[in-house]
């Protein structure tokens, strides 16, 4: 009974992709607007396209259903396979971006300049093959990562740590930003630290004699723990270890050190590599476990830019260590900056394909009628619109303010390389640069954070609302949440980065309350710390409406600088801001939200930017961005009332009208809405969000292919089965009972 | 660098075993009495414990971290042998209760006894075999499931459907509430229709002719979805289709359908079945999908306890259809009632799996300190204790309620079983429990849907309190997570239980204000609506305070009848109980968490029921009743607020700072708390929470176990990553890039 079934296919009650199809023709609403002002411009819009439709047509980096019912070995090997086709793209990417295709080999060059003669790649050159990655997380996040931690982690590792010479050769001659030569992985976290980097226990203890380190585990809890990659694909790893010289600790500096030979793939002396084994999701990834017996290094595999150790001229003199504290610091920041910001697009990208299949099952579904009516479709009911529309509205308002988190983090990485290099050294530049960053590292961790969370909800509540059919594996939600979460505890805990950029925050309200801010650097996110408003709004001059659009990312303003009150207040009492860390997270992800709400607004609010002309296409943004304000309002309506932003009443008769006489005018575009993510079926990868909305068909098919029937043949249970089923008594009753213990069978 | 390693075991820097047992030998709590109150009396904790302990060292039921690597067929089988074991359990555990071991074969005589002279099996006789099934679905879900669908939905659908005669016969005879003869499905739902059952397509028509009804999947979005058993256990299926005699539909009936032949296994003409593939947890059941191609059936497998057809006396005649449309309707409830009051238990002992491993993580785990200090157990934080400690108190406040539950249900179903079989018919007593039985759908509703979601809550929240360990498959979270979940979908879907629930809950309040409240059947879950105490509230007599204890259950009390007030309103006006449909999930969940608090408190008040003697102990057990009450009025301070049950200054002067004082106190006794629950490893299978605290060791030893080193391999995809690190590149530069376009080896 499916499309190629035996039963009349036309007797099928329900017609979901007429539904799905006729809203979508029935709709005014121009997508590929949309669809700019999602991707950031027209010519973005059209290379994301591109590079789609390029993943989802190879015949290697594609994915289809079969990967749900795939083990843990099969799954390593499937990304294995796709990692070094991927290794192809990236060298075409680079020589695309630099448009050398001929008369030399671009990359062979690039390996081959030992002096640095050339310009090393730069953002630009990987701007194509960033976003490749970007997108191929969102088809199969598991590859994204396991290339990402060599790319990303270790590669970022060496950047923010390295001297150029060490940079240049590592990521350049050795080739490990080619994906040449070497395969990195990052050693930070051990089986007994990882939110605590200062506390890490391996060793790299330097010795005078030989100019070596010798690094070391020294217990089981300093076992490198996690490492992405260490398992099977590693052949170097950057480890986190605590430097040590002539007896004396300098904390935690970090090291380039060889795991296997590149050529053999043979663990070297002293490295002991296991599995670490099956994990909830992403089990292509080979996390692994490293311990350390006596591996010795040159004492230039430390990364030195901001560190060094320098030997002793003399013979049996004493080394010395040279370091610059501030600087070491933001190094060590730069390192999981890059990450905390991708998993800020991963939460657009990845949230925008559960809408998708949330949203075309509330469509094509139906269920329930009134006596004689058709069955209504499930997104008519106000309940479900509550329950999907909100969850949609999330990736709309996480898009703007990923690509600014995005070119911030570059334009400021880029200064931070600049002003930090010996040719053009300069320390004030310095000076303001780690003022940058350290801006940048509040805003990325709330963001990171708010934004995983805000995802995994999304996840979480579609697939209840697409009720048995949510728990299929097939309709891609199981695997999509076990994949997600850990976006929630790597590369900082949620709550970590929640509590440590909320310190931040109030650290700079109480500035703000002494007149003390900085608006060169600090006008964007923090704006709502400004002097003359915090006053305004302490003293109930400004106060919350919700008449003009900006006044829904105004409020959230005026609710932080209220809740950044009575925090100050208790913490002027308890002396403990730990006492108030409940509080804090909140504080983080307010500041997330308002920073979302702010940067939808600019784009939205800029034509030159928003690339918007059509104004039914505007005026429904506009109630994206006023549905996705006021459902949290709405969901903090607690601290909204609590620090008096709204009174009790204002709830009832501004806040909760308002949202809820926008949920039905929201719900008739949601085809076009999530259509305008423009993410083909083959990055779907659920049938009952496919486009051409045949949900039934498309669905069952799908069973059938991954599960062929083959009715002639009895069950693989069914001898245990008949044998339990006929089974005789127990005990044979003519002889009491006691003496045949065994079961007999009557076959 | 393990219990086996080379070494020195002694340099580990934490010792959590030494952290947890300190707190363990430290406390002066009464652990056994705490697990007789969770237990609900002495002598079932000592039944539990018993087995609990058969159960984890059966060589065939008991489980054990190697599930975590098993991939569909494995947990199939594993599954299907853990049935067939559970078979024999079951004639032992039903002897057992009947003390007959000797003489005759108790269970041949029940199945030979086709007059049904025996006392057929009663909730006593099984009451040990249904809790060791219960205890089972802890520590394996899906073994639960997949013989509670037999037993549990295809016995009850006979049970609550079929006459006397036919109970007799499905049941006793042909064996299967033995687990002998047959093995059945449940056939309700279908492709198209879930939650609403009464459009479900399946027919089964009336051929007076031959007395037989035929069968029929008449289109795609007919076919039977989900059932599980129906792709390789079971042999009959309970299908639910709609009736139709000489031409008129009568809406959905249920009948026995036989779909294999036990003895073969092989499918009988016209059943087509297929597998529905994986999902996103319980893989080890077989859920399927089934068509029916015009299969035949005799008259009498249609159950007619409530609807009978008659066939005509004179040939040619036209048959009659006699039904009580009333019971029917009841009937119809009967067969998932056990399932959710199951799933209230299900929250209970589930949970408290989680909660064990969440709090002894917590208490083992160390993680940053002041300088020179030694590092603070995660428990020590704030932060931590607002994660973990309410998350604890979860399954503390289901217990009292499920137990509670579970008793009325049995009541309750006797009742109905003798007052609507013919020799004891009763027309009043039928009205009296239909009444009855509709306040225990209320219940079990509410109480199913807000106890499946908090510990969905609970297993989410304590797996990111474990961090990176919380995400490792082998510390169960992530199965626990992907088994559970589908506890909000099936059987009733929260969000539809939810609202059916509220709409009762809404029509009693209206009839409350006119005065009307039935004393006799409603005075415990719903003594909130007995007019004075709603008049009360409403005229502002009745004002909310936490100065004594029952004022934490009380609270809600009133918060309820303000919500209810509010909606009523809302209403009157709308008219339409759908667009208030978000606030009606809230009233269940609150009216859920009034009753858990009442439950609780009614058990504590009375020392006879609590069975707590020692004071510290009790002060304890009120603390967790406080923290749960406080932690769940924080989280709805809004709805709190806004209906005015507290002002904004008492939640910031009251209820928050109380709350914030009671975790700390709580903290002290977290490993009592949860060691209480008196779950052995067996049943934890997470080698980060097991009873001794030797968190590293017994981790890592684990991960060796599950994947053991070898050292000398090179791993598995060292062939690929040579090759893509080793290549050279793409176009051969001295032909211009334009000739050689494959890809050069160097190997
Ligand atoms: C799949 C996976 C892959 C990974 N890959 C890598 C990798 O390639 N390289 C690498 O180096 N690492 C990797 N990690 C490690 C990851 O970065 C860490 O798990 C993460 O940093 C959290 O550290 P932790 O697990 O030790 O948690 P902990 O630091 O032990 O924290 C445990 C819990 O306690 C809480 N907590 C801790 N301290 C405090 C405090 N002071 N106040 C309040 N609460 C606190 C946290 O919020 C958390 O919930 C990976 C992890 C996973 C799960
Ligand atoms: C693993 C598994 C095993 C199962 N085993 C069995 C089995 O053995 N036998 C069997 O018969 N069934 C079985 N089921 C089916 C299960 O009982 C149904 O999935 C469940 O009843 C929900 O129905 P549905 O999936 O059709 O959801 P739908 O009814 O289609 O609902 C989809 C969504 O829409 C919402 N919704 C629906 N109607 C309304 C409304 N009027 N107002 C507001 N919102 C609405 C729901 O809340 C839900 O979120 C199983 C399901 C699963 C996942």
């Amino acid at each position: 009974m499916t499309r190629s079934s035996t039963v009349n296919q036309e007797s099928t009650a329900f017609k979901p992709e007429k539904l799905i199809q006729g809203e979508r023709f029935g709709s005014s609403i121009n997508v590929d607007e949309i669809n700019a002002f999602l991707e950031s411009s027209p010519e973005k819009r059209d290379e994301t396209q591109a590079l789609i439709q390029e993943i989802v047509e190879d015949p290697i980096l594609k994915t289809d259903s079969s990967i749900y019912d795939k083990g843990k070995p099969e799954e390593r090997a499937m990304t294995a396979r796709k990692i070094s086709r991927l290794a192809l793209y990236m060298e075409h990417d680079i020589k695309t971006a630099r448009k050398h295709f001929k008369g030399t080999d671009l990359i062979e060059e690039l390996q081959k300049d030992t002096e640095s003669k050339l310009p090393a790649l730069n953002n630009k050159d990987l701007s194509i093959f960033d976003k490749r990655l970007s997108l191929l997380h969102n088809i199969d996040p598991q590859l994204g990562t396991r290339v990402g931690v060599h790319l990303g982690l270790f590669g970022n590792c060496i950047k923010g740590n390295g001297t150029n010479e060490q940079i240049h050769y590592w990521l350049q001659e050795r080739g490990s930003s080619f994906m040449k030569g070497i395969y990195g992985c990052f050693g930070m976290t051990e089986l007994g630290h990882g939110s605590n980097v200062a506390r890490l226990q391996t060793r790299a203890t330097y010795n005078p004699s030989s100019d070596t380190f010798t690094l070391q585990t020294p217990d089981l809890l300093a076992t490198k723990f996690w490492i992405g990659g260490a398992a099977n694909s590693a052949t170097h790893c950057s480890v986190y270890a605590r430097l040590i010289v002539e007896g004396r600790d300098y904390g935690i500096k970090t090291f380039v050190v060889p795991l296997r030979n590149p050529e053999t793939f043979q663990l070297f002396p002293g490295v002991a590599v296991g599995d670490i084994g099956h994990k909830m999701g992403r089990n292509g990834i080979d996390n692994g476990w490293i311990q350390f017996h006596h591996v010795v290094i040159p004492r230039e595999y430390m990364l030195s830019r901001f560190t060094q150790v320098i030997p002793s001229k003399t013979p049996g003199g004493k080394a010395a260590v040279r370091t610059q504290p501030q600087l070491d610091q933001i190094s060590g920041y730069s390192a999981l900056l890059s990450g905390r910001v991708n998993m800020v697009m991963d939460s657009f990208r990845f949230g925008s394909k559960f809408a998708i299949i949330g949203a075309r099952y509330a469509v094509g579904r139906q269920q329930f009628a009134n006596a004689g009516q058709s069955e209504s479709q499930l997104i008519d009911y106000p309940l479900h619109q509550y329950r999907v529309l909100p969850q949609i509205a999330v990736p709309y308002l996480v898009s703007p303010v990923a690509f600014k988190l995005l070119d911030r983090y570059y334009s400021t990485l880029d200064e931070l390389y600049r002003v930090s290099s010996p040719a053009t050294f300069d320390e004030t530049g310095l000076s303001i640069v780690s003022r940058k960053l350290k801006n940048l590292f509040i805003d990325s961790a709330s963001l990171k954070a708010t934004n995983t969370w805000l995802v995994s909800e999304v996840i979480d509540q579609l697939r209840q609302s697409c009720g048995g059919q949510g728990y299929s594996s097939y309709n891609a939600f199981g695997k999509g949440y076990e994949d997600w979460v850990v976006q929630c505890t790597w590369e900082g805990d949620n709550n970590i980065l929640s509590l440590s950029s909320a310190k931040s925050i109030l650290k700079k309200f109480a500035a703000s309350r002494r007149g003390i801010f900085d608006r060169s650097l600090d006008s964007s996110s923090f704006n709502y710390l400004e002097p003359p408003f915090v006053r305004a709004v302490l003293t109930g001059q400004e106060t919350a409406s919700l008449s003009q659009l900006q006044d829904y990312t105004k409020v959230w303003a005026i609710a932080l600088v209220k809740f950044l009150n009575h925090l100050a207040k208790l913490v002027d009492v308890t002396k403990d801001l730990d006492s108030v860390a409940k509080l804090l997270v909140l504080v983080s992800k307010f500041h997330a939200l308002h920073s979302m709400l702010q940067a939808y607004y600019e784009k939205l609010n800029s034509p030159k930017n928003s690339h918007v002309t059509d104004a039914a296409t505007e005026t429904l943004l506009w109630d994206i961005y006023r549905l996705f304000s006021l459902f949290f309002i709405d969901k903090h309506s607690g601290e909204f009332q609590q620090f008096k932003v709204f009174t009790p009443d204002q709830i009832s008769q501004t806040v909760q009208p308002k949202f809820f006489e926008l949920l039905p005018k929201v719900r008739e575009s949601i085809i076009p809405l999530t259509d305008a993510f423009k993410l083909p079926d083959g990055m779907i990868n659920a049938p009952i969000g496919y486009f051409d909305g045949d949900i039934y068909h498309n669905y069952f098919n799908e069973i059938l292919q991954q599960n062929p029937v083959d009715s002639a043949d009895t069950p693989p249970c069914a001898d245990l089965f008949t044998r339990m089923l006929n089974r005789r008594s127990e005990f044979h009753y003519v002889f009491g009972g006691s003496v045949e213990t065994e079961l007999i069978n009557k076959k």
